[in-house]
């Protein structure tokens, strides 16, 4: 393509709103402009790679015998119903009512729209096992849209579902799900972590996230250097690591007893005036819990909680409220509590409530003698001694605790942030962290939709049964940032040849005489041998093209100077130096180029 | 592709839901399914034939220049407010509040989402002219859809928009589109009717559609047999046909006069009554106008209306109403009322309406002495004489009215519906008609846009200017479905070879011993030459799979038998006999059929 017919407003300035350099260099090199807050369009040049990155995952879907579909980006509510998920998705999911009121979705996902599909279609274990994906437009309505394309409203997702007769063959395609992903982000040129949160295992809980390091990251990554454990902080678990001397360590024979601690706010200033160390205070939170799936009818303080019952789906909690306690120098992890206490959503409870529940100001509460909510206890706490945790009365606190002993939690759990630091729960060694964005997923879903939404085949002895499920994502927008933030120097992108917008540029120093014949000759000989060329016809001063080149990002640049005619100067953008080669070798020895980088790494 | 390997659930039965040939066969070859009224899903074999349809229009958009871009489906409503169309697009358009409760729109079009990115980015008149295009997910709240892909409310358009810095330089973009529009259609295998309003002289008023027939259209086309006129009944003229002889020919020197009426319901019971016909009755109707741009301000009774006038766009007024007069055995058209009324929606108005604005029941309203709205005259009352009308009172007309003389239309305009037998406006010859479906629409927008959303660049004096705009459209799902249309015969479709999901399928009788080996060997040597293949290895009745060849429409089949061995049997889906072949030769044979194929439509 001539570059005079192609729209590529390039950017000197570096836009203020952009933090990240994906984002950053997403616009400056012409490739997307924001249309508003989390909605984007990609420009001519920025489609070009974007459809590579999509093609890349596309072979390797149809590769693994997975059939791609189209399924409609609006989808009608009642599918949502059906599964239980129209309530508990969250106000992240777009809803609209049309003009005949029926409830329409965006989706935000589509389990709900191929269960809702093959239910129809498939009634014989002979269709099954079945593969299939879609690449479509999804939205999911970000409270806080940003670093561009990483965190966008609307994106594309490349989303598969598989369905299966047994577990076996669901493992199967799930392997080679985890396959196929290892091969496509290997082909976009990106270094993933793949992550789980199991010991690592062939075939273990069902799920893996791939994740790329991101400054920026939203999810911390922990890892152990030694047996290669990764796992989302979300998910991560630890070695046990009672305390080992010091305030907390050792059991004591004393019945716990109060002690007033008047004007002490922090849980340093109670430690310096007790003369103790957060390890042996047992931190108490009180969380407020969304759509809980916990049978909560006979746990304390729950009695006159309102319950649902819906018709498919399991019954659930709209609100419900915990005494969370930690030992206290650690976090509760807020996504590991959702997990236990099977919510869609957990947070602080407002000071009103603590107040009512724990009948003190904010500061006082405690395990001890808590009758108005469920206590549920981090594994940390139950190896505590000796401790001091507060007792529910203003400017009171309780010593001489003994877990188990002076209370029982109705739950215990693992709920607390693992940190680098931490000791790998599988080998012992010191873990330490990252930060990462997810790039795809990989996951056993197992019978939730198919049971919920009433998916059934008959197997081989004429008997109805439900399939089991597992679902696979790859964010589309978001790997082709994440391939930039891992490709680029400070004069821009540096493309692995299998994404880059275009394989070649020509750039002659003026487009006119001899220069002119040499490039127009060089982009026809390389376009006729299937090169993509991007040839800078403007009338522009060198140094200008020469940046824009760089910008954009394209591996291989030609300059066609008459200083050095009849030789051309070829250079790959990832490196510091050019070669001078006859311009008529120059066709044949960049398509080769091109060729063997395109060969490489697929 | 192995057909074992294909989600390819075909149908014997003729799904009752779908009334045209398109939709039967979409279901039935197993290419769609619906997911909820106007919701689709395409299956695999579907999409395949989406995709080459969507790549012919690629193609064809990109041979002219113009350049692929991807805005988001979601887009702000903020741009809709500016351009004014959040108020006139109606509840068509999709409209969401989202969490942070900023409204959205689902594109239903994109006039406003390119000329919201392109002022920012083009300031120059240098950077134009500038054609611009996607392919994209659209929405349309269709009240009733139906006919399958024909009218979804989901589907996929390319629309296209290019910006001028003056009117030849949009008029030769709006010739190419024209003629790419032409060959994206006859690649496809469609024969079009290109609708223009005007003489069809090139470059006339700018608007051109693109239909094929269909008895379930939604247009109504008129056409002239002789001089080539075609015209879209919205929009269609007719020369003018003053009453030759009898009622309502002569002219009167009587003074009009009323004459009771009582119990005459019809105008025909009038007529009889009166001995009078149709053509000498003034038919008057009172339409309610939504968001009309007329300037009504002096009008009669129209004092006290409410006209909103926003910063950016033209005053209009949410409600209006109107006595519209046509010649007694007319009709009113409402498509070109409502472009006369510069008005987004018209319809009759409500009865009570009528009984305030006439000041009697309905059935005798009438242009002599109303005064409390406009009245708009079609052409065809002004050429009326000695004609019959309401006289604004219970059962009384008036007789003996000349319009002009008796009464003076506020506005006298084209607004009668032409039909078949009505005369050419063009050259006199008699129209015909017939039912058809828009594919296309290519149309000189003007600077509605720019001018509305303030795009400006400087031009070749440093003087700010607005570009002119056009904008060119291509239903890609209704494109496919009238391929299917125009393509098909009892036994299912037959697909033109640029489209088709698959050029050629193998059907061994059984897949086993030679027979598969033979199979197996023309599947390998096919594909490798680019041709792709479905090869029939299920363990069907051959009955089944020469059925579902036919039905799915592949246009080569090849039958390997026993019986043939060492020949095989090559047949067109459109030939009726097959060709006995060498199995050796068969590869190549079938090779050239569908290069030689490929290469005549393009």
């Amino acid at each position: 393509m001539k570059m005079s017919k192609l729209f590529l407003p390039t950017l000197r300035e570096v836009p203020a709103e952009a933090v990240v350099v994906s984002h950053r260099l997403l616009l400056r090199a012409g490739m997307i402009r924001k249309l508003s807050n989390g909605l984007f369009t990609y420009l001519p040049l920025g489609l070009r790679s974007f459809r590579k990155v999509e093609n890349i995952i596309r072979e390797e879907m149809n590769a693994i015998g997975s059939l791609e579909f189209k399924p409609s980006v609006v989808v009608p509510g009642d599918i949502w119903r059906e599964s239980g998920r129209w309530e508990t998705m969250g106000p992240g999911m777009l809803r609209i009512k049309n003009r005949v009121d029926q409830e329409l979705v965006v989706s935000p996902t589509a389990e709900e729209a191929f269960t809702s599909l093959l239910r129809s279609e498939v009634s014989s274990y002979k269709q099954l096992p079945l593969s299939v994906y879609q690449i479509n437009t999804k939205y999911r309505d970000e409270i806080r849209p940003r670093y561009g394309l990483m965190r966008a409203r609307e994106f594309t997702m490349k989303d598969a579902y598989s369905f299966h007769t047994n577990d076996e063959s669901l493992d199967e395609t799930y392997q080679d799900m985890g396959r196929a992903y290892r091969k496509i982000f290997k082909r976009c040129g990106l270094s993933v972590i793949p992550v789980r949160a199991d010991s690592g295992a062939m075939g273990g809980t069902g799920s893996e996230e791939f994740m790329v390091e991101s400054e920026v990251g939203d999810n911390n990554l922990i890892l152990c250097p030694k047996c290669g454990y990764a796992a989302n902080d979300e998910k991560a678990a630890c070695a046990p690591d009672p305390v080992a001397e010091g305030p907390g360590s050792a059991k004591t024979d004393k019945a716990y007893a109060p002690i007033e601690t008047p004007n002490v706010k922090t849980i340093d200033e109670l430690c310096a005036f007790l003369k103790t160390s957060p390890k042996a205070f047992i931190k108490t939170l009180i969380y407020r819990a969304v759509n809980s799936e916990l049978d909560l009818r006979s746990a304390p303080g729950c009695a006159s909680l309102k319950r649902v019952v819906p018709e498919n789906s399991p019954a659930y909690y709209p609100e419900s409220f915990f005494a969370v306690c930690v030992r206290g120098e650690l976090d509760v992890n807020e996504t590991k509590l959702a997990a236990t206490l099977k919510a869609s959503e957990v947070e602080l409870a407002g000071e009103s409530v603590v107040e009512r529940l724990t009948g003190a100001p904010v500061g006082f509460a405690g395990p001890v003698g808590f009758a108005t909510a469920p206590v549920v206890a981090d594994l940390s706490v139950m190896a505590m001694h000796d401790s001091v945790t507060g007792a529910l009365k203003t400017d009171l606190h309780f010593e001489h605790v003994e877990p188990g002993r002076d209370f029982t939690p109705w739950l215990v759990a693992d709920v607390r942030t693992v940190r680098a630091g931490d000791h790998c729960a599988n080998c012992g060694a010191e873990y330490y962290a990252k930060k990462g964005n997810e790039l795809g997923h990989i996951f056993k879903l197992g019978y939730k939709y198919t049971k919920s939404m009433n998916m059934l085949y008959l197997d081989e002895n004429g008997k109805q049964q439900y399939p089991t499920m597992g679902c696979y994502g790859i964010g589309v927008d978001r790997t082709l940032a994440s391939i930039i933030e891992e490709h680029n120097d400070e004069n821009g992108i540096v493309w692995p040849m299998s994404v880059a917008p275009f394989h070649v540029s020509i750039v002659p120093i003026k487009y006119e005489g001899a220069m002119k014949e040499t490039a127009d000759a060089l982009y026809s000989a390389l376009s006729s041998s299937g090169v993509e060329v991007l040839l800078d016809d403007r009338e522009e001063r060198p140094g200008v093209k020469f940046k824009d080149s760089d910008l954009i990002g394209v591996p291989v640049r030609i300059v066609v100077g008459d200083k050095n005619l009849p030789n051309v100067e070829v250079k790959l953008r990832s490196a510091k130096d050019a070669e001078l080669v006859p311009a008529t070798e120059a066709a044949a020895k960049v398509a080769a180029i091109v060729r063997d980088a395109l060969a490489r790494i697929v």
